[in-house]
């Protein structure tokens, strides 16, 4: 059998190639997706199934495209109402050349939620691999808050035997390919492993060893954070989206270009460091790093117009765009040439704001005024504690609770190493609060200097 | 000022991309123009301009494609009729940056060919270079014979006085950059230069050293072989074809797929070599190597039959694909995969012919009976010498004179090196032909055995 | 953690990357080692440790020049004489980063082979995955023939031992990451599953499940094919081989030079397919194609004289030389400029032979005479069935035995698919038989011809 | 014939791979010369020969290892002493093919100093191209102040004749491929063009516009800078470098590992932004940014001491590497891991200083005291003009002019764009500077903000 799991960094996303007999099956395609005819085609094979594990909210899936491209034909559960592809139930299979291929319904995060079961007869009729999407995750189990507070219970409970009575009946030594690793939004604590087995998820998942009934309760009381552009991925993943290499090119831009832009409404996004934007951004821009825009962009960007980048040496510049068009913003228009000294040269407006390091808020601290501005996920505020005095308000949901940022006192921004941090900052200082400072190295400074560290 | 030269292999295409200020032009794309705007995107700059020198009849013009994909402008010569772009006339200026780009009418090849002359005012008024399309190239001047024999010598004028009149006109120091090098067939004899100047073109150039009158009566008497995919190309490019990215994906076949496309009718291509060929093959299929397909394909492929490749080890499958689609062959289905070791497992008909040395071939002439067939183009005859008593007939117009070929006697293929030689024993054999040997090295081989070299 | 498993193509050779902490180990390197300090970088690791789990003998190992270039140190097993790198014993453990890497004895294939059994304790204290070099493999294991007849049931029954009492004890949950994959020369029936569990070979692995007195007794009557550069691997494995990087450059030959190497004596490898080698060669060349070039030319070449290389287009020639390179071939040359037909064009000396398909074998074997050479692993002959009348003799061990292949008869050589085969027939040729025929196809064409298969 | 400029970014070095009848020439290589084996590979092509132009001082060149890796032969001229390769005289000739190479010397900018003529002779015996190496540049002429004050008038005079009496006189359709682009040290106003010609030359280049005279007298008047490095170079390239390929491996470096570097002394280099590096950087380090490394790096670093790099992302880290191995700086140990947040993560010690825009400084100026320090070329102080009342000390010489710079006024740094403006602040504020300012755009910026421009 071949055996390809293709990762999307950024988005922690694993999809997978899967082939035997010269056919082959992808699981759950990301939307540029070339890669996984490139993949076929360099190993002999055509591609004639995809499987969608469930209907994605965090990502546009790359079905659509891929099937036209390829001639092959999409398979989803039964459950919900797709605009384009066919309905599995239940025990269904596929031969994939020798591979068969076993559908298993495995509810809990969506409805329609199904896992492929495979085993390769050229060796043996035991299941040898399942591709469970958003189910049982490395060292977690994938959220299941999707159909609202009343139904998180039953969606909890849902998760945990389709996990223990479906996944895990098939033996211990069954290899778990998940459609996510460590840092996607569908987990929360993902463990960094490729893959795993039942086995050992059996002995060390913290979820699986804490029961059924404190799972569910744990689920009960938990409320993962819900970036508003899962509703545009619901709706783009519901009928299919256009492919990506349909769309206009997104290249460099004049300083002029992004004058104009600017004056007929655009969003800015700079993938710079923070101490780079603390240096000097233009006002407005909102300060992402690359391996963060997954996680962040579709908490503040909108759909309709048009996003530039800013960068100091715009390097790898596909690779970031793609990370805006792997989340649906079509409306990527391009990157400032020559990177952000370009503005520079041409004496353009530079917005900045100071930063400091964890001696020097330490030091500030006793003086009295400061407002401390906590904007981590607020696990990590009780896994990793806090600075004492600060006030949690996590980053996605800043923009809507300024009304607790005081204006009249000087904020210190600060998240795990600086880079929310900075991006708060810049939210602030947007907004007209005039002493805004971001701390560089974020809790992971101030613990590493040995200062005090708050715990509940 | 930014500057790239851009080569097809195999077409011996030349296209170019040229900037400055952020701006860029780009010069005769290609149908695949997706490395237009990666190069401009690496380099900073925004392609703004596309100029056609003239409508191509050899390749598929990518300036559609490429326009909508930067949002950039169309510009082509102004007696023709183009469903897209704008027309130009002499004199024609545009600004891209500090460059100033001319337009000049330079007729002959066809009549709306224009050249574009480049000044880069950072430096000086003078002219620098110019993108002269299909008139000059290096060593050479671009057939004229495509208005028919009445005209002949009328283009042929015209391009002698564009070259003479306009582009050497211009100061010995100009570079020229050409559309095309060595081994297109919009010329006979280009020199192997990757670009060349109006000075060394004027002492050096054959056909300029022999002057207007005699340049004139060669042209009347010359007839360019003529492939019959031009019309198509002629047609896609007066319209616009369709983005390359948009096509279907070709890919691996099984020996099974193919079985299908033959019953329902297909074209085979077999790229691998003349050894290899006449070793086994598909019955029917024909013999183009990699590097010929620009050249040969439009002799002999329709363009509404899917076309299968078969090669050995499927190396480089994309560099092979593209050069169908570069001549607008969108039925192109894929290649078989695991290469033609796989039709020899499925035990499925093969046919085969045998091969000789240049010795073999001198032994067995002794004994008579033998038809000699000489495939290459009629020029190489005179330039190289024949094997004695060979029969002469292009490989292109091979199909329609078969009736010249006896089919009682034992006959014997030959070109420049072998492989149009393997094009036509394939072609003969599959048309009945029983006794068919390909001699390997050709006319090389001969000659450089030392054995008898005819002579006009 | 950060896990890459690195596969290299013919050896079927699995070597990793580990990492934690900014700190990396290697596991098994191959020889051109540049791959993981890469690998590295780009996921800011420093290579610290690379561990040998057992002195190899299919190839060249590259732990002296990565440890050079690294600063890393080399650890192995303690049962062996090595003139680099430390030895470690049963139960020492390595911390990288939050990886503890725990050494375990598992002797058979090799007395002082080692397993690496990591434990992610970020996660957990449970073992994760085991790197077990040459002990168990996906639905087989490691030969264990290198003692003699003698000692072949203790080494038997070490590695049973080794795979159930210490492996297998893991528990069911294990990820087992074996250092070769299917086509290794050190299993016979390895599957091609990228990687397994403990659990599933359990379940499904033929060995494990015929018990170990059965198993010992398998192993007792079997003889593995031994090339003979097993003993040139050992020795350069032993005190550690010259960095690939510091080899001379193997790059294009005129046929000139070729000519002048042939004279003062040199090994010629032809890596086109058998349909190319049957229609011309060069005489004395051996044929083997690039995927079996790991497997076959340990048996033919020597370290001496200088290796040449035939293709047709010289595709991916880096690729092909490294094939050599890892197998400690540093006499390689390069290869033939322009391909085999530039051979042809200057009409140099060509041998061949015919080929023949299932279905003229099958009209000729009527008539009589014919000596059918069957060169496959005869472990194939008896699970494949053979050729009626078909006599068989190892490709590898054929040079050695031409005595028992008559050379008044026709011969007909075949093998698996017909590569084998093509080597047979040119081994046969250039030794002065003077009718010898491949058979195209092999025995998968004449199975699938439905001709009648001989079974003992 | 083959034809390839292979340019390096940064030193705006060209060098040239040219080829005929399956052999090839370099000229001028770089030190990581892999890149003209592998052009050569992939064209059918072996390297024979390389020709030095002149012992370079900019850069360390690839011969020797070239050589050996390919065993080729080096040539150079004859009037100097270097202790591998072979001393050519004028009208020496090779044969590469059908291409004849024939040997001019060109003194001028070094007493040795050679340019290779080519003939197509293929074509015809007129000269095609010259590769002219350090003599004349696209709109320049190479220095020639090596040889010191007294003979500086004379090293003018061989040049200019050298250019005009052998280049020019070649005809004025000669292609000009000199050794050096745009940006490069050892031309002063390179234009931006990849190669020109003869004629363009006469007609446009200022500095043979003025004459054999006034160009003398320009010269002797003129010193252009003179960085240390220079002597290394010249020691290195008379006796032939190392290969870069058995240097040991420059990789990723954790905090700690840093941290031990600093306490026995080490060198650092921060490549990233002027925004970025005044936000917060190691005390001590330097501000280069990657395409300025080959121009300013070796003014700051000796050859002692380890090297480490500082980025943001560590994007394309190779490529950074690379510019600081072609300067001979062996002693690069590698990056901070992770990038500049890892540093502030582990809240280590952290320099910063303000920046300003051109409208905070015109501000800023009205009140007085400040001191304007202009970092750049003089000649951009002429060409560009300059901030009124700025004072004048180029960057290089920076570090030994300190007592020039006020310690007790606010300090504002710029330059034509910011980068080097950066480097001037850091070097001041680690010598204890306490009121250093970096203006965000340079002289670009205050220009480009409409402020008064000082011109003398």
């Amino acid at each position: 059998m071949f055996f390809q799991q293709i990762v999307s960094e950024g988005l922690a996303h694993n999809s997978y190639l899967i082939g035997s007999g010269g056919k082959a099956a992808v699981i759950d395609p990301r939307r540029d997706f070339r890669i996984y005819a490139e993949c076929a085609d360099a190993n002999g094979l055509e591609i004639t199934h995809i499987f969608e594990t469930h209907r994605n909210e965090d990502y546009v899936i790359g079905s659509a495209g891929l099937a036209r491209c390829c001639n092959a034909r999409i398979f989803h559960g039964e459950s919900r109402d797709f605009s384009y592809g066919t309905s599995v139930k239940d025990g269904d299979t596929f031969a994939i050349g020798l591979l068969e291929l076993e559908i298993r319904q495995t509810p809990g995060h969506t409805e329609e939620s199904i896992s492929v079961v495979v085993r390769d007869r050229e060796v043996s009729e035991k299941p040898y691999l399942v591709f469970c999407g958003d189910t049982l995750f490395a060292g977690d189990i994938a959220r299941t808050d999707f159909y609202g507070d009343a139904r998180k219970a039953e969606m909890a409970g849902k998760i945990y035997d389709s996990v223990t009575g479906i996944l895990l009946a098939l033996g211990d030594g069954l290899i778990i390919c998940p459609a996510h690793g460590a840092g996607s939004v569908c987990g929360e604590t993902i463990a960094n492993h490729p893959f795993t087995t039942a086995g050992y998820e059996k002995m060390t998942n913290p979820l699986l060893l804490m029961g059924r009934e404190a799972f569910i309760s744990h689920r009960v009381s938990d409320s993962p954070y819900f970036p508003p552009y899962f509703h545009t991925m619901e709706a783009l993943n519901s009928r299919g989206a256009l492919s990506p290499y349909e769309l206009p090119h997104a290249g460099p831009l004049t300083v002029a270009d992004i004058g104009k832009l600017r004056k007929s409404g655009c969003q800015i996004i700079d993938v710079r460091s923070p101490a780079a934007f603390a240096g000097g951004h233009i006002p407005g821009s909102l300060s992402i790093w690359r391996d963060g825009l997954a996680s962040f962009m579709g908490w503040f960007l909108n759909y309709d117009e048009p996003v530039v980048i800013i960068d100091d040496f715009n390097l790898d510049m596909d690779d970031v765009c793609v990370r805006f068009i792997r989340l649906g913003y079509d409306n990527l228009k391009g990157w400032l040439a020559g990177g952000f000294i370009s503005w520079e040269k041409a004496a353009q407006d530079i917005a900045s704001f100071p930063t400091c390091s964890p001696a020097d808020l330490h030091a500030r601290m006793d003086g009295g005024d400061l407002f401390i501005l906590d904007v981590r996920d607020i696990r990590n505020r009780k896994t990793e504690g806090y600075i004492p005095g600060s006030f949690h308000r996590y980053i996605g949901e800043l923009p809507h609770h300024l009304d607790e940022i005081p204006r009249d006192r000087p904020v210190v921004t600060y998240c795990d190493a600086g880079y929310k941090g900075s991006l708060a900052a810049g939210i602030l200082t947007s907004h007209g609060y005039r002493d805004v400072t971001n701390l560089l190295g974020g809790m992971a400074g101030w613990s590493h200097a040995g200062f005090t560290v708050g715990r509940d």
